[in-house]
């Protein structure tokens, strides 16, 4: 048995309904992402890979927060960050702050198998980059004209991102349970629209934004990176059910319904335990997400 | 009753022993900086403020991997971590990959107070630093002989440390518990010797190197960073009281005695619960560690 689920960001529903060719793109990019996780779990590969797969693809849809497509910064740039976990040895590899690399979560990877660290920023990450002979792109590559009217718009608007057609937080992510049982978890974003150069958000921060152990679960998220790296997100999941006997279902709901709702933090997370069980939750309007279990029907929701 | 901990870093015992002038330096470092968050707690003042004070203390002593006097990366250059967190709110600000600010857990505190973002790294941080008006230094103010000498050691010894007369994790931190119950951590590091450029240990992450709760305790980590990020270090030991009902000492017992040694990861921490309880334990042979409670004597151990 294997079991895969993906999200790309939760927040706000649109002030304005999608239109259905719209709607219907955010759904072709949850779907190919799906294929492609699934792909490599159905041949018997690692759910390492599968999550890898899986948000290459959505980081490069430009519909999602990651990589190409991805928002940007207050400088009018993109700078992205990503992790990937193997949750069979506690692996880890994460990036933030990267502008050049075409796809952060495979740098994220190669970090991960190198081994001597677990977390690269900057111009640091950029060299290890190029070094591992991966493909180097200009930044420009990232931003699209989308990108450029929301920023735009949101130094109009004061900050305020209510009057954009999209959820805030469009943030990518995968988790993963092979047929062997291995987790995998793996989240990649290009932040909050408007940031301050240098910001980090939850994504890449193991814990907090990505984590996976077989003993308990594998998880990535999505939402108020600030909030989520204070409340050290994904790893209150695993700990809930490690220390508390919490099942997935009630380490999630404990989590997202309740505690952060008492801290007025919102977002959504996906998580998966050693038994394939899948739980994706969110106290925000919507969250993008869709799921497969071998043997049965994908299923993809964007609201 | 207000509790103070501090901690200068773990590792193996120098293979020659000190001589007399060099531990009574040690011992003077470290209870200078007691001294200087005591002064904080006695005088009424908050645990943030008085964890500042004693970590700016232990920055500016080129005795330890903080700071003046932290290690080189590969490069021969000085890169700057730090993190400092509200166990009150829940607020945190986190640096890392700083090059030129005088006080990283300085500028940490910056970004808690300014709230927009919880982690900020490389330019975008120095950018930030500057705005707030922070005082600026050439990345030479950091640099001293004796690390000059490691590096160069550390490169004809096909990156061993045991050759070196310290301690390999000389990282910084300070726990507090103030007379109103407030908790709060900070860790400030020049992370690990020889380091790659760019990468980022455990202590400026949220929940790996720091993390404070008012509900449950305050922690701050030294020691092998990779493991400390992979094992969400910190919130481990909150999660196991929160969620397992554990103790402090249980909590951290069960961590560092038990959990790291079967991952084959070394290191110790500093902790206190909101009764003022602190825990300071190791895996090491040794750990640089000072702590003080109102009415009580303080007491300095570098063994």
């Amino acid at each position: 048995m294997f079991a895969l689920a993906i999200h790309g960001g939760a927040g706000a529903l649109p002030r304005m309904q999608y239109t259905h060719g719209r709607e219907q793109a955010y759904r072709q990019g949850l779907a190919l992402a799906l294929s492609a996780g699934q792909r490599v779990l159905a041949g018997d590969g690692c759910a390492l890979d599968a999550v890898e797969a899986a948000v290459t693809v959505l980081e490069d849809d430009a519909l999602f927060n990651a990589a190409h497509g991805a928002v940007l910064t207050l400088d009018g740039t993109v700078e992205l960050d990503a992790a990937i976990m193997d949750g069979e040895r506690l692996r880890a590899g994460a990036v933030a702050s990267v502008r050049y690399v075409r796809n952060p979560v495979q740098l994220a990877r190669r970090v991960l198998e190198d081994g001597r660290h677990v977390f690269l920023v900057g111009d640091g990450a950029e060299r290890f980059a190029e070094d591992a002979g991966m493909t180097h792109v200009t930044n420009g590559y990232f931003i699209t004209p989308y990108r450029l009217q929301q920023l735009a718009a949101l130094k109009t608007h004061s900050h305020s991102v209510a009057a954009l057609d999209e959820p805030p937080f469009g943030t990518v992510g995968a988790v993963a349970r092979d047929r062997a049982g291995r987790l995998a978890a793996a989240t990649s974003t290009g932040g909050t629209a408007g940031k301050l150069a240098g910001r980090v958000g939850d994504s890449p921060v193991i814990g907090a934004g990505t984590y996976a152990d077989n003993e308990s679960c594998a998880v990535s998220t999505t939402g108020h990176g600030e909030w989520f790296l204070r409340t050290v997100q994904a790893y209150d999941i695993a700990a809930r059910m490690r220390y508390g006997g919490a099942t997935l279902a009630e380490a999630v709901g404990a989590s997202i319904e309740q505690r952060l709702p008492r801290l007025g933090a919102s977002g959504g997370l996906i998580a998966i335990d050693h038994r394939g069980e899948i739980v994706m939750r969110y106290n925000t309007p919507a969250m993008f997400r869709a799921s497969v279990r071998s043997g049965e029907a994908a299923s993809i929701h964007i609201d």
